[in-house]
């Protein structure tokens, strides 16, 4: 039996997992708080700690040479797994990925990866992507992310930066929307979930709002409406929700369907918490898509639901490790 | 000395060339006219005749083995070499892939690619992307093309349609421009070399045209006019020249800027006989694209021109076929 570990490092917790062959559900799995000691040294030892940890609960007596990799919420520089950038982990600059090859041995494949790529790696071994070798994952929650899987290998460009979807334009110019990345006209900034539910929040709370069923959903109060109220509005007629998802749907599908033209696909799997609650705006946008994406790259096409949800990180962390998808040397 | 063979299939050319290791000069080369008989089974028999007949002229006294690839100009359908649809060749749902490796025998590796595609290998093995395994080569001519290398694999997609660029939305609904392929907004329907051409002639033919030193410069004749005509009066601060040049710099950008956020290249190549003939329109396009994508997908990204030109496509095809790049079974 094949065993390797998964290690998810976000801003709030530290989760590792082992996991044998392609059973998505862990052998043994151990979560902490990050808390607030967060020295990149500190973190690299706790995770050594907790890959020994697991291994050990795994079963594995000598667990020194299991592949590690690590799932990051962080914007990566390189394939040695530095860290250009994590607001989650405040982190800066650190070479991440050569401390932790440092510390966890010589004998051992250690990968680092972007998040969503390793959640996307994940739904390729057991979940939505099972036996898909092109494919395009896109993950619409706080924030707008891709990973992209082509001819079976993970897509991660020359810097480890592929699959910035939501940092693709839909607008320019001074009039597009400005986007937390410091650029402007990002699809992010228009269909991203902090930015949608901040819009609905201010324009509902403006002095001449809307009326709109969406307030009615909230008990009336507008900072508590949120996408899904909007959602619920737009499929029952309301015209200020319909307006809104009508105008972001194909800023979304445009995105997507741009994507869909450099990389052909044979499936899409689409994900995170905001389409997951707005099933109206996903239609909205699938329709949207049809328009947006050349023929050719929708002609067999499957566009599907991811289904193993943040777990999927760890186990595509573990998978990529083991795969050989390491940090070059 | 490795010897392997590359075929353009063009709309006017059949052009077949030995190639012998990573020399982009052919060994022996061969060339005829398409002409009007274009039945698939007639020109496979063609290809096998040049076939021979280069492999000869290279000194292979037995060429049964040698690889080939061909560089069609045709949207392909699968990895099995099926032609969608060539307007070129006027084919439509040819399995010319099948026909192709039925006729030149099961020892040899045979290849099909779009042609885009095997320009860009071209260029990867003895061009502007030597050494660089994650690349992203767009060409800007009549119409717009793209191919993708990465982690020096051949990015094709699940149906061999990846890298059409040419179709990515720059514009949406009604007032978008309608584009050949059907679609409306496409960044070829603005950029592209004919689009461009007929929407300058089409202004400078109208009832009111605007004064411009464009015109002067081709003899005072409307019809005349050229890309490169415009091109020269934008640098010379002509006022209509540069709106026009303002307005279409910013929609390539856009389109290049959002596939190097998906992509993340070590390398963007340009090409193509419009960008070769403008170039202040690059300049300003390439100033668009800093604001177009991702910091990080600038940060490290080498942009540099296309060097082998259109027998590119030949080496490419030759190498893509020998490097087994072929026909899936």
């Amino acid at each position: 039996m094949t065993v390797a570990i998964g290690v998810d490092l976000g801003g709030s917790n530290l989760r590792v997992a082992a996991f044998a062959g392609d059973d998505p559900r862990p052998v043994c799995a151990h979560r902490e708080e990050v808390g607030l000691a967060r020295a990149p040294e500190a973190i690299v030892e706790r995770i050594a700690a907790a890959v020994d940890h697991v291994a050990r609960g795994a079963g594995v007596t000598d667990g020194t040479s299991l592949p590690v990799g690590v799932g990051l919420a962080a914007m990566l520089r390189d394939r040695r797994g530095t860290v250009a950038n994590s607001p989650h982990l405040r982190w800066r600059d650190v070479a991440f990925g050569e401390l932790l090859a440092a510390r966890l041995g010589p004998i051992r494949p250690v990968g680092g990866y972007n998040d969503v790529n390793a959640i996307t790696w994940g739904e390729h071994v057991a979940g939505a992507g099972v036996g898909i070798d092109d494919l395009l994952a896109v993950y619409v929650g706080t924030g707008i992310g891709a990973g992209v899987i082509a001819s079976g290998r993970l897509l991660d460009g020359a810097r480890h930066c592929a699959g910035e979807i939501g940092h693709v334009k839909v607008a320019w110019g001074d009039g597009a929307a400005p986007c937390a990345c410091g650029q402007r006209g990002c699809v992010e900034a228009y269909v991203g979930g902090s930015y949608v539910a901040a819009r609905i929040i201010a324009a509902l709370s403006a002095a001449r709002a809307p009326r709109t069923r969406a307030l009615e959903l909230a008990g009336g109060v507008p900072g508590r409406v949120t996408p899904g109220h909007v959602d619920q509005a737009a499929a029952d007629g309301d015209d200020w929700a319909l307006a809104l998802w009508t105008e972001l749907a194909p800023l979304l599908a445009v995105a997507l369907g741009n994507a869909l033209a450099m990389l052909n696909p044979a499936r899409l799997i689409l994900g995170g918490g905001l389409l997951s609650r707005t099933p109206t705006l996903r239609e909205l946008t699938l329709g949207a898509l049809m328009l947006a994406a050349p023929v050719a790259a929708t002609d067999g096409l499957s566009i599907v639901d991811s289904t193993l949800g943040d777990d999927a990180g760890l186990l595509g962390a573990a998978h990529l490790a083991a795969s050989g998808q390491t940090f070059a040397p």
